[in-house]
């Protein structure tokens, strides 16, 4: 339905969202991401498909000096361990120290308690953006961690955890992103929803993991972390549904994507893009 | 050629393995993987499109606590270092101790002395399944490893190895799955021969190592360990030979097959199955 | 264009390549790969199209074992660390000592300090081949490293390389093969350019580092180094030319080209060759 229903609010998201995308493209940001395993080969072909330039540099010897180099650092907590939240700690220490953006999602967050202090650890430290599902909000919000996660895959709604991530964005001084069947973006006052997708798109693992590290890509190149964030969940939102419209199941889904990052141009941008 | 010709045993067999895909479908088992780096991607995109739940978590700190969340746990060596060993072993323990399934699949056993030490001693904890090729099998039922496996491919034939499964099934008491051209499984007493499956399929990385996870996804929903294993196995060998009709190649057949796992119903599994 | 417009030289080498290519095919080397995160998975399913047979084996405690086994060693330092620098050393110093084969991928280097130090001291151990980007021999050939890589993209010309490519094959005593918009092929006398490919190769995270293992694959079965270098990259070149073709962007880029390195027999490879 495109953009003709939003208010005169969202027409301006909407705007802002295709300039980030542009400057993506023109600026080719280089993105530190230090992420989880099963992720990485999806993270780097998605950010290379989308115009940023990815590098996965973790190691506590090179990461902070790493960080210096990059446009933005990714931080994913997916496979972690202690020499690789060591490097994460230092990532973003020089991160911070540089000002630039950097994006933290926290896989699992919830499950085990040495997966919640890590994660807790990390926020600690202020990422610019929170990409998360509703579950794991829900739980880096409770803080105990308490809550039931049972891994990485979403078991509360939606709607359930907008209250938890308007409160840890607000509490955490950060935008939180939490994606789900529709996207909420939050800075704790103002929320934007991204519509769009395939209803594929959690079959397909680490897409989530992806977003984040697109995310970090267009903090990079866009002052208004809000709105980079939701130009990263409404790029892969309508690069997702014009792949779901190719593809026969979730392996071609995963492919279409990528060739659809690639040749998502403003046009396109523009018509599929459905904020609320 | 389906099932026509198979013994009322095999009828009941088949029977059963449409009854554990069934299960698989309904309950979308948490499977934690202690997998190898090249396996990731594939084993999480394999479950997912199944019809699991994967999780890739490793770590000492958090091995044993995460494997107090998950149905079953899948263990594979193929690319170890001993943080990865101590992980499974904690992992392993955690499962044994809360009676569900593990499955171990011993990559590349007898190349190398640390890696048939790691997989002999991984052995004893007495794993539910091991999924293993050929000369993996005859590697780990020599258990001195001295059989010149040269790495993970397998150099045996299927029938060569056939007496070594039995005799490793019987040893260990646990369930052996053994992938080639025709995949047996053995549990020491019974056999069942998988046919189907693509000629293409050894040449697409880490399948073998996918389906191992596949196999501790059924016998989280399949209390017989030896009809989990073949329901495991057929699964892939139906949605391989589906995706082999459709591919040009190992390229497109690995894309296909995650298409065609996701799209495999009872229909199509009966439909395809032939075990004998 | 064929070969036609080649010298008598380049019909040698045209010629030497395609029985590089069908030495691959008839002896299936193993090849040890220490490579990153990233392209474990593309490294691996390349390897396996084009005829090898990958092992990822890193770790200390078997690495210099299982290069006893292997037919070539590929090392890496994407996403490297200093478990993985060790077994490195292992792996080369047991390559060098049964006199087979082994490349180095320098990705980065220049980045850090630490990675340059990674690069320079297994560069110390006499690779047979070096293979890497223009940014990257530019900086190993300076070897203070300081001149501004800024990851793992290349962003000096191909021309601006040549002559540090040239300087660092003498000095290392090493064929260097540097891939780009053109490949150049040199051991420091003779130069060989490989042509073709598809503009969109880069947009494919890691097929650099998959290129660079499947040098050691050849190499493992054709004793000149700069001519299997040569059909390494000219392998590359015609498969990707021709996935090109078949390939909406690069997600379906990377598949095909799985694909067609699979197909590619010695009149695909013949009538695709473009060397100068």
């Amino acid at each position: 339905m495109g953009t003709g229903h939003d208010t005169a609010g969202h027409d301006t998201t909407a705007a802002r969202v295709l300039g980030a995308h542009a400057a993506l493209r023109t600026n080719t940001p280089l993105v530190q991401c230090l992420t989880n395993y099963v992720a990485m080969d999806v993270t780097a072909n998605v950010l290379l498909a989308a115009g940023a330039s990815p590098a996965m540099v973790h190691a506590q010897e090179e990461a902070a000096e790493f960080a210096r180099l990059a446009s933005a650092v990714s931080v994913n907590i997916g496979t972690l361990s202690p020499p690789w939240v060591a490097g994460m700690h230092l990532a973003v220490e020089a991160a911070v120290e540089r000002g630039i953006p950097w994006v933290l999602d926290p896989v699992a967050v919830g499950a085990t308690p040495y997966r919640t202090r890590a994660a807790t650890g990390l926020l600690e430290r202020g990422p610019t953006v929170v990409r998360a599902n509703a579950s794991e909000v829900l739980a880096l919000a409770s803080s105990a961690g308490a809550t039931g996660s049972r891994g990485v895959d979403s078991t509360a709604t939606t709607d359930q955890a907008r209250d938890a991530a308007r409160r840890l964005a607000r509490s955490a001084g950060c935008v939180v992103a939490m994606t789900g069947e529709r996207d909420l973006v939050t800075d704790g006052e103002r929320d934007v929803v991204v519509h769009g997708g395939d209803p594929r798109m959690p079959q397909v693992t680490a897409l989530g993991c992806a977003t984040s590290s697109l995310v970090a890509a267009l903090c990079a190149v866009h002052e208004d972390a809000l709105e980079a964030a939701v130009a990263a969940l409404a790029v892969m939102a309508v690069a997702g549904a014009r792949a779901g419209g190719l593809a026969q199941g979730p392996g071609t889904l995963r492919i279409h994507l990528v060739d659809e990052l690639a040749s998502l141009d403003a046009q396109r941008l523009g018509d599929g893009l459905r904020l609320s």
